[in-house]
Order: structure tokens, then C-alpha cells, then sequence
């Protein structure tokens, strides 16, 4: 603290990101990042833009990678924008959609930075309850409001919402720009893009540091009816005209352009998750069902922060997130099969309060799976 | 406009950058991009950066980069932030040291992001008058206020600001954060980061896109005392906790380390600058005293307007601003030598009102310079 602070930053939780620890070897389940490296075709589009070019300023409408996410998503080019990761396009759709006072609604267990933009551009929210298995209640959404923003999966219960209920939701909300921060969609449920010509009010965020496995390079799109889209020109226009670096979009092109790569990539986190939530429900673990790439678990003994500090101990880093409701689940990224391997050890030694060895679980019988 | 939109975002004029025309040959000289490329050993950096690791978030302080701008300015790491260039660190401080209502002051003519940002962020300000000849006026900045933004060397003008005004203009400020945007200082004027010990409310920017020739990397750096930092830190924390990448982080610090090719490019760029000067004004052009890598010209006989429209039909780019006082000027950046002599033939041909041929230009004699 500090008397040149503003006030907001005086008053102002900002989110915390998941540890980035830079020790050597250790079981790193703790950010959702994707096990499986981007495609080298995507290294080399970016090896190939590192060039003299970069003297000069960068396309600030990344013209040619809207162009490629319109072949990709079937959309428009004009009704896309290009941000610098998915986080930096929600921070400005609060400037863009929202006014200091405007009343917004979201879950009450969602992804946290929600809360931290409101807070930060003065926004007032109200939070909906999840129902007890940790469903979004659409009719929860059925009131008054100035915005909506739902992630679809959503974090970190890693549950899908229903197409159905986010139409009705958009529906029912004409009033307000309903965003839909699908930054785990690829690894299940059913996106809303289909839904934007239809809708003027609906904004869907997508990043491609996840399921693109590019979390390192900063890439994220937004979605929707073209006068949002310039709505968010606008705001990047009065902040920073130049969010996207020359090799970013390169990369992010040939990312697009490699379905290959993506799809079994995708393929492999989706079979593994398979494995290990059977898994850790036959050693008596809650775990959410999930539509992403991570596992919301608890167990009925063993407290969720002591397991965490134990892993740790390990060298094995998953999240705990210190809120109501969830304060007694770990969230664990869905890594490679040996690394889920090395968890699920550590978890069953922990909970058994032995060091009893169990015998090594089964890969994929598809060793393609675990490239 | 629609109704989607924000109160904020209806009203406001975004920050209009310098076009960035796709065509093929052209002279380029309206957005102050340098125009020799990064060093090779920037390039090699940022590709050996380009590696699987891409797939894990980039480190969020990127500590390696500070550590390396720690050693290179001589202020200890934790007086620096980075940030995915310096217009975007300059938003962050709006939200970091002004609050709504508070009361900033910058003068009349300079960069004009500044007073986007104000408005953007609802901070009201006041702007000081520079003097005839475009210096800044210390006492103007002696009356009450929240807050103080300076480019040193001021834009579009080119001229610098005496240390010792910045020095008493902080010093009488001490209520207050005044920020020092040194975009150009690399290429003229004294810099303020020596008086970051002495002044716990000098914030100084920095920016790779000017002198570092990595305008299309997108890298600025802020320095000041530890607890400004602090309050840049807990913004980028509301907003996007990984703001620069992987690869940017490489070819920042690379840039750092090689020394030879920095300084060789920038003496180019004052060599030339100096001679286009001294060409300029024996051919009756009046040109503002720079300590940039740009010119403002202006010219008795024919306004800048036609001088523009006329250079644009020949492809040569320069920069006009429609703003009280300097409408009548171009911004041109120094280019290479050549791209100097073909704006200057240009421009001779356009104010004789002929087409007839000059001589060339002699370009510098010391070849290496021309690199």
C-alpha cells in the first residue's frame, strides 16, 4: 500500500494466477496447460516470422488470422477480434459492455477473474448460485440485468451448460451482452458460435491456451455480432493499438491450420481423463464430471488442502482454490498419462495413510494417443 | 454506436495510430519505426525461444528480462516492470495512480494516447500550453494536481526537456505521480531513471519499438520506486496476468545484451537526422529541433495538407496531425538515408512547384553507418 495508489488498487484482490514454479522436475497440474506440445508445424510459422519485419509495427487488426478463424469457424472475419490471451478481450469487454454501476450476473463458482474485472471498472455484480451438483441454473439468469458472463465448460467445476439453456439465457436477456468464455470448450460441450447470427447480443471468448497448447504465446478471439466486435476495437484502441505481436499470429495461424495436430492432441487429453476420473472414483473420490481438461476431486476423508501440501512435497502441483464451496476440492490438469500416473499413486498412498506401492496403471492401449 | 455499447465507449475518440499500408514499395515514415533491423542476435534469441515449451504460460514477471534491464540500466529488478509495450503499461498507470474525478496535468501538444487514457478512465485533466517555440513550460506544472505525464522527448515535436526541469517539476510534485514517457530518448535528451533513487513519485517508460527496432514484438518497460511497481503489478494483475510472451521476453533480453548494434543504429539515425536537417531548412523548410528519430517540418509557401496528400500519391508516408497549433506540420521519420533522399527530392519538386531533378543527396560517408 501506498499513498500514490488509486484507490481502486488500493481496494482490489487482483486475481492469483496458479503457480508458475521454475525448480526442475516436477508433476505440473496446477494452470490447465495442455501435456501435449503445439504442433511443430506451428513452431515453425513462428520460427519463419522471426525476421527483420519485426522493426515495424504489427497488423493491429491481425487481418490474416481473422481471415483464417473465419475459414475455421464459419463465421465472418468482421465479426472477429484477436486479443492478446482470452483474459486481456474479458478485461476489455468490460469497458466495452459495461458502465461503473451497471449490475452483472455470474455464477457464484466460476472463474474468479470475473470478480476481479468487475472490481477493478467499478461494475456491480450479484453471483448465481450453482445447484448442488454444480449446475448453472439458467433461470437463475432470468432477472433483471446490464451483462452475463457464464464460462461454458465451466472452471473450475469443469461441467458443461447445455446449448439449450445458453440460448434461452441469450434469449431471454436482449436487454444485455450475454459472454461466453469458452476457454475449455474443445475438450467437451457444445459451443455457442452457431448461435451468433442469430443472436446480436452474444460475445463468445475463445484462447488458445489450452486446448492450442499455446498458453506461452497469448492468443485469444472473441466472437460475435460485428458491432461488438468493434465495440472492442475500440476499447483495445484507446489502451494499446498493438495487442498482437508478428510471431503471435503467425502461430496462431498455423495453429488454425493444423486440425491434425489439435484433434488428436484433444483426442488424448479427453482419453486420459476418461481413465483417471474411473480411476479415482473407484479409490473413493468425488470427482466432477468434466468437459475440459482438468478434475474437480474431493475425497471424504482426507482434507482437500492437506492433500495439497503433500503433493507438493512431491513435487506434484495442483490447485486449491480457497472459496465457499469448493474450499475442499483439489483441481488437477489433465497431464500426461504417466503424470496422471504419478498422481493418482501419490493420492492413493495419501489417502490409504500408507506408502503401500500399487502397481502401475495401464496407458492408453494407443500408444499414438500419447504423443 | 449501439445499444450494446458502453457510456464510455459511445463517447470516446480511440487513440488513431499511423496507418500501416500493406502495400508493396513504399516509404514508410509515419509511425517512427527504425529503420534498421533487430540484431541477428535478437532474431537467433527469439528463435531458440521458440520451443515446445510454449505449451506452459510464460513467466508473468519475466524475471530474466528485469534481471537483464536491472544490470543494463543500473536500478535494482524490482524496480522494473515489462509489459506488452509501453502504450499499454501507460494504461495500466492510469488505473494505477488516477482515480475517476482526479485531476492530471500534460502539456497541449504531445503524445496523444494521454488523453485517451483520461478518458477512458474518466480522469479529468488539464493541458499546459508548450511556449512559440514547442518547449515545455516547467512553472505550468507548478499549480495543484494529481498527476503529471511528460514525453521526454516530447511527441510529435522532437524536442527534449533540460534534466534539471524534470528534476524540479518531481520536486514540486511530491503529491503526486509523475510519469516519464521516454519512448525517443535513446536518440537525444538526458534520462530521468538517474533520479528514480532520489524520487519515490518519478515513474519512468521505456519502449523496445522505437530505438530497439521491435516495434512488431511489442515490449515496454516501466522504471521507479519499488512500490509503483507494486501498483503496475496488482493492474496487470486485474487484467491479464501474462502479458508478454515467451518469445518477447527472449528477444527483449537479447536486445539488452547486444550493445554494438544498438548504438550503431541509433548513431545512424542522428547522422541522418542531422543532415536531412540542415538540407531541410537550406531549402527553406522550418524543422523543429529533434532529439528523436522524427522530424516536424513545416513550410512557409505550401501547407503541410497538399505537401502530404501530394507525397501519399508518390507512396511516401508521413504523418499529419489535425490538431490546434501543429495542423500545419508534418512528423516525418528518419528513414535510411535513401528513404531521406527520396522524401527530400519529393518534397523540393512539391514546393518548386516542378518536376525538376536534383542531384542526389551525398549519403553519409562512413559506409558502416548505413547498415
Amino acid at each position: 500500500m501506498n499513498k500514490y495508489w488509486s484507490e481502486t488498487i488500493k481496494g482490489i484482490a487482483p486475481y492469483v494466477p496458479g503457480e508458475q514454479p521454475r525448480a526442475g522436475r516436477l508433476v505440473k497440474l496446477n494452470t490447465n496447460e495442455n501435456p501435449y506440445p503445439p504442433s511443430p508445424e506451428v513452431l515453425n510459422a513462428m520460427k519463419a516470422a522471426v525476421t527483420d519485419k519485426l522493426r515495424l509495427y504489427p497488423d493491429p487488426n491481425c487481418s490474416r488470422l481473422r481471415e483464417t478463424a473465419s475459414r475455421h469457424y464459419g463465421i465472418p472475419a468482421e465479426q472477429i477480434f484477436a486479443g492478446n490471451g482470452s483474459d486481456e478481450i474479458l478485461a476489455f469487454c468490460f469497458k466495452a459492455f459495461f458502465d461503473p454501476g451497471d449490475m452483472i450476473l455470474f455464477p457464484d463458482i466460476t472463474y474468479n477473474f470475473y470478480e476481479v474485472y468487475a472490481k477493478l471498472f467499478g461494475v456491480s455484480y450479484r453471483t448465481v448460485p450453482l445447484t448442488e451438483s454444480f449446475d448453472v441454473p439458467v433461470e437463475g439468469f432470468f432477472t433483471y440485468n446490464d451483462g452475463v458472463i457464464l464460462a461454458n465448460p465451466n472452471a473450475p467445476t469443469g461441467k458443461a451448460i447445455p446449448l439449450e439453456n445458453i440460448e434461452a439465457l441469450v434469449k431471454r436477456n436482449r436487454q444485455a451482452v450475454v459472454i461466453v468464455d469458452e476457454a475449455y470448450i474443445d475438450f467437451g460441450g457444445e459451443s455457442s458460435i452457431g448461435l451468433i447470427p442469430k443472436y446480436d447480443n452474444l460475445l463468445v471468448i475463445r484462447t488458445f491456451s489450452k486446448s492450442r497448447s499455446l498458453a506461452g504465446l497469448r492468443i485469444g478471439l472473441a466472437m460475435g455480432h460485428s458491432s461488438l466486435i468493434e465495440a472492442l476495437i475500440r476499447v483495445r484502441d484507446c489502451i494499446n493499438c498493438f495487442t498482437v505481436d508478428w510471431i503471435a499470429q503467425a502461430g496462431a495461424i498455423a495453429s488454425l491450420e493444423d486440425t491434425e495436430t489439435f484433434t488428436r492432441n484433444i483426442q488424448s487429453v479427453i482419453a486420459t481423463r476418461s481413465r483417471i476420473t474411473s480411476l479415482l472414483r473407484q479409490a473413493g473420490f468425488q470427482v466432477v464430471d468434466s468437459s475440459t481438461n482438468f478434475l474437480l476431486i474431493s475425497h471424504p476423508k482426507v482434507e482437500a488442502g492437506t492433500l495439497n501440501d503433500a503433493l507438493r512435497r512431491q513435487n506434484i502441483f495442483v490447485r486449491l482454490f480457497p472459496r465457499p464451496r469448493i474450499d475442499n476440492y483439489l483441481r488437477v490438469t489433465i497431464g500426461t498419462d504417466e503424470e496422471m500416473d504419478i498422481l493418482f499413486e501419490a493420492l492413493l498412498n495419501l489417502v490409504h495413510g500408507t506408502q503401500l506401492k500399487i502397481s502401475r496403471i495401464e496407458p492408453n492401449s494407443d500408444p499414438s494417443l500419447n504423443k
